[in-house]
């Protein structure tokens, strides 16, 4: 497998800056690094196809072309500074799927797809949102006006979204290969990951009030400190994700102090939060616990987003466990903490994701890094999955 | 007094904004409110100085121009959208206790200064300081290299502040009425207040380091959250002050999240804080506690500036005393929590600083407010203090 690695390699010098990847999408360095996996399709022998949003297709017919599509695949797009890993390796791995089926003169009945969806990480600097191209082949792009002013600015427009669309009966399934971007793999020692679903994300911004005064003139017992009010609500948020469950995340991620001067009282205090849980239920009671005790305390919390959790495929689960044991590789069945295509694909097709290793969990970072050894695990789980998938 | 009331209605309305009062020092503005109170200088008789920094001087030569100077006064200068008693009080009042005197033909033995003290808010766009007018007069100004670049763009040298340095013993005293800016007075029902010593202010920087990471794929006992970690210190910030005086503040005005986006674990926290106390020694205690706090957690405390408290003339408060008693009007003795010119003239010539009472303690604020009747018991104050100094 070291035409995979000096793959990845290729691309990740594709790249705005030296310190980690910088691949946004719709960029020109995006472009560039897609034509690049182009000709790795190429070389796969696959059929290629970019979609009017720029999703691109490398179709190997099979002997039914009329049966439905084994997708695979990922995105190679990036966070600004981001790792060479996350995506790439769900793209190129497919593509090496592709290429090691071909030397052992496999011929697929089903047709086989590897795409690498566009603007998966929404790092793109117009308001379109992340999963971009897999919402749009999928459907799940709401059109609006608002939408149709930053579509233009990267030179698309409302019809690109529809034609992007792809009935989801085409599809049998679709299985994307990516790192963990977190550490419970490796702390285990385990390579594989089966992926039960990916997690819910409920975005809130809460205000707090309080009354702004002269930090010298006002006596201790006399204060409405907005930030001291403020306290009790960070710490809540963090006790109300351990307390529902073990596997619930609740993040402070940002907390602003107005005016924000050394010699003024705060006044006001807004904070950026969110919960993510596999779950809807803790999502709802972790929103009910957190606005009722803000309201008892006089402050605001306000519903920015709420992305509903996903649950994968059960059979393609259980299929790829029996993989694992065949093959003698651990694995965990886990949730996913982060958001990926295969979120937006499980919502029409079944779909599965399989993690393999972050070191450290570190991602979206220079520092982001997964050895050979388990890229390869990831690779060869994903080869027989796919010949399990195209007998059936 | 309704000449006294009309001045301060006249200057008030030499303003930048609708909302409240902005006259920032060395603005057109500024030189326009004190063209005005110039006038108001001349026809209380005064002979009028502009000296180099702006200070506006009016002098009442008295029967022994060689005495030592009594001086009284404030300044005129706001903060952004502040009120129309904060300085313009103890300025237009001192004027008004000329005339009066002048009215009653009563001959000074002292000469008898009124100053109007220029950029006491520290308003100014350039970097050159606080209570500058005062600290010039009295040779209170460290002149290098930063300084003189940031005179420069408001045409002003070192030599335009060393030529305003007059020779302390030129003054027997300097006296100023000023509004408290607190509550103390107004909630009390007490008229006057004399202030024993003016509050120090110690300012910090605390950093606190955390880790940042995914918000997803962290769990909850994995984090390193730098603004949970500042949880602790911003709410001992607030103790300390409580537990080592009741006089005592402590105030966290800005925290900063770093990177600061939801779905991101905050990697670094700083926080902009002070401590305000009369006694030195009480500060110190402060400083060393949250010192010591903070170093236990592994966060750096970095001290910002150091301003030590001073003490107030304690003749001149007892002279007060006496007037008070005399006329029957109450009074409480208090500190100041917020800096004035007297702090800086202290230092080097006896100072006293009477207090009037604040509306609600609000000050800086379009809401500031004084009533005809608290004024006029200050004036009639400064105006005993004046009369009896002068015959010492």
């Amino acid at each position: 497998m070291n035409r995979l690695k000096d793959n990845l390699f290729k691309l990740s010098k594709i790249s705005d800056t030296d310190c980690g990847v910088t691949r946004i999408s719709y960029t020109p360095t995006y472009l560039k690094g897609r034509e690049l996996v182009k000709i790795f399709m190429q070389e796969a022998g696959l059929k290629i196809k970019v979609d009017p949003v720029g999703n691109l297709i490398g179709r190997w017919e099979g002997q039914y072309p009329d049966k439905s599509v084994i997708a695979m695949g990922s995105h190679i797009d990036t966070v600004p500074n981001g790792g060479r890993f996350d995506g790439a390796v769900g793209v190129l791995g497919a593509i090496e799927v592709v290429r090691t089926l071909k030397e052992i003169d496999y011929h697929p009945i089903h047709p086989i797809e590897v795409i690498s969806f566009i603007n998966e990480e929404g790092s793109v600097s117009v308001d379109i949102g992340g999963v971009f191209g897999s919402r749009a082949m999928l459907g799940l792009i709401n059109i609006n006006k608002d939408l149709e002013e930053e579509l233009v600015k990267i030179d698309l427009n409302k019809e690109d979204i529809i034609n992007s669309y792809r009935d989801p009966k085409q599809f049998k399934c679709y299985l994307e290969v990516h790192i963990e971007q977190g550490n419970v793999l490796e702390k285990n020692h385990i390579p594989i990951g089966i992926v039960t679903g990916i997690v819910g994300s409920w975005r809130f911004l809460g205000k707090i009030k309080g009354v702004a005064s002269h930090a010298g003139t006002t006596p201790m017992n006399q204060r409405d400190d907005a930030l001291l009010k403020s306290l009790p609500v960070v710490k809540y948020v963090n006790e109300i994700a351990k307390q529902i469950d073990k596997n619930m995340v609740g993040t402070v991620g940002a907390l602003i102090v107005k005016p924000g001067v050394t010699n003024v009282i705060p006044g006001e205090v807004i904070l950026k939060l969110e919960f993510r849980s596999t779950n809807k239920v803790y999502l709802e009671k972790a929103n009910a616990m957190l606005n009722d005790k803000m309201t008892l305390q006089g402050s605001v919390l306000k519903t920015v987003s709420k992305a509903d959790p996903v649950l994968l495929d059960n059979k393609l689960q259980n299929l790829i466990k029996q993989i694992c044991e065949k093959k003698g590789i651990k694995y965990n069945k886990m949730s996913s903490f982060a958001g990926h295509d295969s979120r937006e694909t499980a919502k029409k097709i079944p779909s599965a994701l399989i993690f393999i290793p972050s070191q450290g969990g570190i991602s979206h970072s220079p520092k982001e890094f997964t050895s050979d050894d388990d890229i390869n695990n990831g690779v060869s789980v994903l080869l027989e999955i796919i010949k399990q998938l195209d007998s059936i």
